[in-house]
């Protein structure tokens, strides 16, 4: 099928602008031929920076005057549920952004929705497509460093998320919003599903950003144990300032493999001695992963064409979400928390 | 302009399968329609493997039964200067491969050609396409480093070049073949040309590769003086075997400044505590500038669609030239060679 | 006080032949003139190799027939608080090795008997003695990276340790003869003390190698809870194999500050470009704080020289042993534990 | 032989200074008791800040008054001859700062003076005794990168060199004072003589400094063709400004060997999104082979002690001087050089 597959972008926000750029420049054989979002400012603003014709304020408007075959959503986490189930049931494939839901029954409708209706469902776990982390996946695969015994994985981002995101009523919070990627990738990297949690958090910049939200927190730790056997750890900060961070360590009965690094263009500059070396850092997640954006894409506009399924979807998502709200009930009563306490 | 840009691709070989991947994956708004390659074999195969449809064994060929708006021109150096001006007579805008030729006069040639025919030209310097050289030279151009005092750059690759890419009399040997790169970039960073040059070459692996080439040589470092003052290296290996090592560092009367580096993925390993930290290094020059391949298509795709002129054309490729001629004319006579003496 | 310091050194394994090597080839101004150790053999061939002269089989025996300014402790942790307050109340000095001792009452023992003898009592925590550590340490202090909310520190070592060293009857396990010096960095560089610990561990590594002491792990992963509101995180992992790995990480309000690598002489190769890059990697403790051993050795000394009290004492041991003692009981019983449950 | 070697240091300025801490700190088996400079403010401030309690204006004066086994001469290269013959006469093991002399009559003096005498002559090359030049260079022996093809050696200091040290008439010169162990660095490593050399330099900073030296240079380049037929490159900026760097590559058969790094301590820090990752450099030549200091002189002391030759003296000191004669002779004729025409 060498036809073009025509996109709808669901939210005109930064991951929606980025998701736009990412399909404009890098992903041939695509078309974004609608956008939707109900602040008109923002719609008009991306519409008009990507080239996009077709903008409206609702999935229900672009579905009913807009012809495409996939939409890419975008927006905030408690809209999740409705949006994908609604572009399902109009038999279209669906690429969803991370948290996939606010908890595991709204995952399992998404899911549902998308078999019911036949159409290809991917979750947004672009590191999954990232090459480092692919090339990570396949060596671990290999057994190069053995069995894993313990995988760590960090993410710290520089600014403070947006109110909705950091109450427990719209979100789960930073360990939700920020960390989701390092749930998949702690669960895929060490081949097992989590089977208890710990959490420590701290709110150290809260007060100075005047936030309010009850249970807030900008820093995290949380100790995983895994049904294997294995140990992992998953850690964010946000805001933490110094640039969009996120680096894996996984450690395996033959050895240790680090998979990421904070410099970002191979460029190294010193002059003053009293300083010393300076290279650049990520300063955002599109900088960062802008490869595993591409090459997500591609593969989520490639399984449309042939009729794949894609390699991440409704059951990934489930699982990070079930992490996440064991890492929260553990933060909120102190305790570790078993997986069965989730997933009962 | 929103139309898709056509491209006939000239030569199915290593360099043409690289743009060709590059074009298909890479570039929306671009289509490679046709193929040229005298070689069947390589011309079926490398059709087949990027779906072209239409696959010629000459330019003249492609030109008579196909339409097209652009070649892209992957050859051995001593077909690039007719190629080209058939190309450009026949009003198709011209991407062409480094070396742009094997003397000035066939420079010169092309430049005209392209002129009169009001065809774009952009010569495949792709390094200035590369992320880390563009900040660079950016950062370099604001002052971040002060006046340049020095430049050097390096380039080693992993095979022997082909028969005819060693001989004085079809090629200018591996300054030429392998060290374009490191002419335009000294050239471009310096902000100057080239004054005198002076080069020292050896040959360790010919008799083990049974190259009886005269003149054949596996390792140069040329030393530059340029116009401006400064000083410059280029250096050369070639088969290294090692990988595709291609850095510069610039020094700047305010400090120093390293582009680009020999590690490839980030991903550290470690099995052996007697061997030490493994990480992949760069195997090869399509997965060494594979971003710098992307953005200068995406640039040429561009120019043509907005009427504008290529940043990187034949006026640089023909300084490349000179430069090389110049180092080679000093290889044979054992002195320095100031470039008036090839530019008179 | 020029007089050279005579030293007598206590134990002739491992750590005794690392600190007889520092003191003979780093530390002017010191002598080793006796050494004392059980086994014969171990003995013999320590003190040969390190030509000292008077070899003794008791702290007893030395004290009777030798003269000597100090001692360095370097045997297993049980005999900690004997030969350390034997020492003491013979007026001599006393380097002692960590961890300090089994509990926080023979910590209370060895520092009441340093005091009460009024000789000094250095801790063998050489972290806070290696350049990147003491400067890291400094810059910190300055405010560089603002207020402390997050400190990781990993040590992973390549052996089995002995079957003393795993036994909770004999010592407290991989946490205490591993990570004692996490625990000492994290509360150094957070400058808070721990509140509350959760411990996960995993046994991997036990089966293959005959380990059957009950609870034994070699993989552990404590998330801390710092009485500044801090977070903090200690891993271990003990036979890694793949190295000495040892490793902080620290976020403050205004940034990050990453403390020692695994890499160790600046030395890079690469003869395969399917294999990588190569570097050697820190094999063993000695290499690895090769400089912090010789620094912590001159501390000494003049601390002696100069009757000052050394920068890390028994305070400082004690704390370590305290937050070991936490986390051992929170492996056991699979919750988290504040440090009031052990301190009270 | 078990006694403490007497030093008489010669020269209080900055290498005098290196050399005293260095013994002082960390060179058991050695005492400097003596030190001689003309100027006397510089020779008290030196004696007080090391302790040393003879100070005298001449070595004459030293030698008949005070008792030593040996000397350490670090001052300018006009006086060397003279004061390591003297010296030598008197029975003193002379370790002697490079370059050696300012030719190669002055050289033969020195290494007849000190054979005439019997007594050791090192010369101040710590680089081959610097750890990770050591291991290098075993491992380069070992043929692990296969034949040698090529070298290139920098070093850029941070300062403008004193005034004689730049004026041909008392000195050979930056190519002489600062890189003289680039000389001596890749003809040890290539383990080949020099053939030929060909030199191109620049002047930058020298009218900003007020520098009217004829002849006067601060950026250099110099070409190397080896008499095994392998090339080598030095080059050399000072003042650089930015630090005190080194680093030597080197090509193999086989691969590529990196010798060195700018980054100095293992603190990665980053406060800065839009600046990046910031890290130590070397700042200074004390700071950068602090370990090579240590183990030159340790290895002097030693073979004092077993009357063993020392591994890099007169022989070596002078072809590095020849080096340096040959590529100031390119410099000034603007031709390549063979070192017949030095040597002759």
């Amino acid at each position: 099928m060498n036809k073009t597959i025509k996109i709808c972008m669901i939210g005109a926000g930064r991951v929606g602008k980025n998701h736009s750029r990412t399909l404009n420049c890098f992903v041939p054989g695509s078309e974004i031929v609608a956008i939707v979002d109900p602040v008109t400012e923002f719609l008009l603003a991306t519409a008009d920076e990507f080239g996009i014709p077709n903008r409206y304020s609702s999935l229900e408007e672009a579905l009913g005057k807009c012809e495409f075959d996939a939409v890419v959503i975008t927006t905030p986490t408690p809209t999740h549920r409705d949006l994908a189930i609604t572009a399902a049931n109009h038999g279209k494939h669906v690429f969803l952004e991370k948290p996939m839901a606010l908890n595991l029954k709204e995952c399992d409708d998404i899911t549902h929705g998308a078999k019911s209706a036949g159409v290809h469902l991917q979750l947004g776990f672009m590191r999954r497509f990232s090459p480092e982390f692919v090339a990570a996946y396949s060596r671990i695969q290999a057994g190069e460093i053995g069995e894993i015994m313990m995988v760590k994985s960090l993410t710290n981002g520089p600014g403070l998320p947006p109110a909705w995101a950091r109450d427990l009523a719209t979100s789960n919070g930073m360990l939700a919003e920020v960390n989701s990627h390092d749930w998949d990738s702690v669960r895929w990297l060490m081949g097992s599903n989590y089977q208890r949690v710990f959490t420590e958090v701290a709110n150290f910049k809260g007060k100075a950003n005047n936030v309010d939200t009850p249970h807030f927190y900008d820093n995290a730790i949380v100790n995983i144990k895994f049904e294997s056997g294995g140990l992992g750890s998953i850690s964010g900060i946000c805001p933490c300032g110094y640039g969009y961070d996120a680096r894996v360590e996984v450690y395996g009965s033959l050895g240790i493999m680090q998979i990421g690094q904070m410099q970002g263009q191979a460029v190294v500059v010193c002059t003053n001695r009293d300083q010393g070396l300076v290279s650049p850092i990520f300063r955002t997640w599109p900088e960062r992963f802008a490869n595993g954006y591409i090459f997500e894409m591609q593969h989520f506009i490639n399984c449309i064409k042939t009729d794949t399924e894609p390699s991440v979807g409704g059951f990934d998502g489930r699982w990070a979400v079930a992490g996440v709200l064991a890492a929260t009930k553990s933060m909120l009563e102190n305790r570790p928390i078993t997986l069965d306490e989730i997933l009962k």
